[in-house]
């Protein structure tokens, strides 16, 4: 399979044209002519809206930390100032707020937006998609920042890839999934494109607001809802009233987080500050990662000592998800030209990707795994 | 497995203590009083000797643009040059060079110095360790570097980790290797705790600088030869007289490149250079290994291109070189009571991480690997 796979993409010049974005691509955003020196630089103060609350403390902490060390490389003149979601504008307005001028930022998840559309997903996540490296190595080197920065310039912002949670859970069911059939009519709070997905298996998606989940499922309104991970759902308590957490969450293997930044306010900035941004930005996305994968194993220690019950989507339901998210692809690429052109690029670097992963990277993986 | 695995360290108290340890611990070091303004700040020369030449351009590049970002994020005041191995001192030997005052810095690997001290091998990878993601885990967030620190610090140096390879291949052979029988007498070019682990299932580990390589493994003096990856392999030419390419290098499964600095050149920098190097070395980690993880499977293509065949190690092997790894640190821990600090925490952080990973991100992998 690995030769086959490889060579199919040799063949089909992908090698070349790959090595040409190369690795100088890597760097590209940063090559530039010396920045001035920062202390013939103005002070500037900016806002940023963040799509979080603070009790997301690992998302939260490190919008916090990214604007110290700003200050701190600045020496105090640029400012930035974080609010949580629902402060300035609601957490899924926070593009809008950007795109509007009301703030300088946002801290936030592309495909919070794929309701404008789908494209935002590559952004962040798409089912079945790629992991957190992978997705690190598509954006800054694979030329996928750059794509998306075409897109999002036409609503007035480019992004920044600013950490990963890590390949999320599948979420929280009050009863067992033992197969296709189990999901029929199931209503589960799950958004976006994971859960057009689940629509073509026959679930209900439903949009509820993180408070209203908890009751909902209590009451047995709704049979399952998604969220993060370990780390940001033990907070919610949701395990006392669904206590099967499944995985794997097949809709999120690599979710990006991202700055959405208004090009207009970009612009103004001096090249130091800009260059300091992106600096700080880049430490932003290890740390976010590190925090999620340190923490998130300590969570799940503490869940299964209250009794949760870890499952595994069977099979079916995986190969059933994996067919329909191809043909919500093929469907979306065929009438949404934007879609179609970061796709294109997008399903050959996953291909390659995931080909190189089966080399070393998942059968090591999986053999130290196997011995406990 | 799981359960068992996640309930056992909960058990033992783990969960506790690392929670105490916890999320506070990653941003840790970085939690300092507003560093003073960068204007204000003297003009500082350093110099830092690589044990990498030019030639791995990944690793070489990296550290020429942590160079530029730090003069451009302390206008230009803080100046670093890099010189390539040999330049200064001898690749292997930059750890010395900075231990004595020659260099104020090294780009280096920790691992190269597991002749002084077998602790070393903590810092980069060990044999079925921890992988990429897992390590920078560790690393800034499950205490690992303060540890790790602490022992650098009898070598009057600390450290900041600054990228990966990802897992490394297993090495380039001149005839395929079926079983166990097939390592007895046989020569292979490996240094370090990966050589002391096939010593003990029959191979006789050789030490030969990077040049001889080549004309070694055609005349057939050797008959094996591990180096890094595809994307550095390529270069060597080796596949033209070794064809066997063998997988996985479950000696390195997640290398983390560190800088070295001695200890009394940091101290006596301005706080505000050093977060602008906390920083860009942060942006260093993060790049380094997605260029990796980038190049890898382009330079993989090329190779297969070209009539390399990939290989597997046996299960045969990969066993018995588990079993000799558990042994060597047992021996170790045994003998070496620094060694034996570091490798209980390791070791309960690495169980914890591979017990993670198996929920999700490993059968996630595969299963999108398994649908090409």
């Amino acid at each position: 399979m690995q030769r086959r796979n490889f060579l199919k993409q040799a063949g089909a010049g992908a090698t070349a044209a790959a090595a040409s974005l190369g690795l100088a691509a890597c760097g590209r955003a940063e090559e530039k002519p010396a920045a001035p020196a920062v202390h013939a630089e103005p002070s500037i103060k900016w806002r940023m809206t963040s799509s979080f609350p603070k009790s997301m403390d690992i998302l939260w902490g490190n919008g916090e930390r990214f604007c110290r060390h700003l200050r701190e490389l600045t020496g105090g003149r640029f400012d930035i100032r974080v609010f949580p979601a629902g402060e300035i504008v609601p957490g899924l307005q926070a593009l809008d707020a950007v795109q509007q001028g009301t703030v300088e930022m946002a801290h936030t998840c592309s495909y919070y937006y794929v309701g404008k559309d789908r494209t935002f997903g590559f952004g962040t996540t798409m089912p079945f998609g790629m992991n957190a490296r992978q997705m690190n190595a598509w954006l800054y080197c694979g030329g996928g920042q750059a794509l998306l920065d075409e897109f999002y310039a036409g609503y007035g912002v480019l992004s920044f890839p600013v950490g990963s949670t890590g390949a999320q859970m599948g979420g929280w069911w009050r009863k067992p999934v033992r197969g296709l059939s189990d999901l029929k009519g199931v209503k589960m709070r799950i958004a976006g494109l994971g859960g057009a997905v689940m629509e073509q298996l026959g679930v209900i998606p439903q949009q509820l607001a993180g408070g209203d989940i908890y009751p909902a499922l209590e009451k047995g309104t709704i049979d399952a809802a998604e969220l993060v991970g370990p780390y940001d759902d033990e907070k919610t308590g949701l395990f006392q009233v669904a206590r099967h957490y499944y995985t794997p969450g097949w809709w999120e293997p690599g979710p990006a987080i991202h700055f959405f930044v208004g090009r207009r306010a970009w612009d103004a900035l001096p090249g130091a500050y800009q260059e300091a941004f992106r600096v700080a930005a880049a430490q932003t996305n290890l740390l976010t990662c590190a925090e999620y994968d340190h923490g998130n194993p300590l969570a799940m220690a503490r869940l299964l000592q209250q009794g949760v019950k870890l499952e595994r989507y069977p099979e079916e339901i995986l190969s059933a998800a994996f067919e329909a998210s191809q043909s919500l692809y093929a469907d979306e690429a065929a009438k949404n030209p934007a879609f179609a052109k970061v796709y294109g690029a997008w399903e050959r670097y996953r291909k390659n990707q995931h080909t190189w992963f089966s080399v070393i990277e998942t059968p090591l993986d999986r053999f130290v795994q196997g011995r406990g």
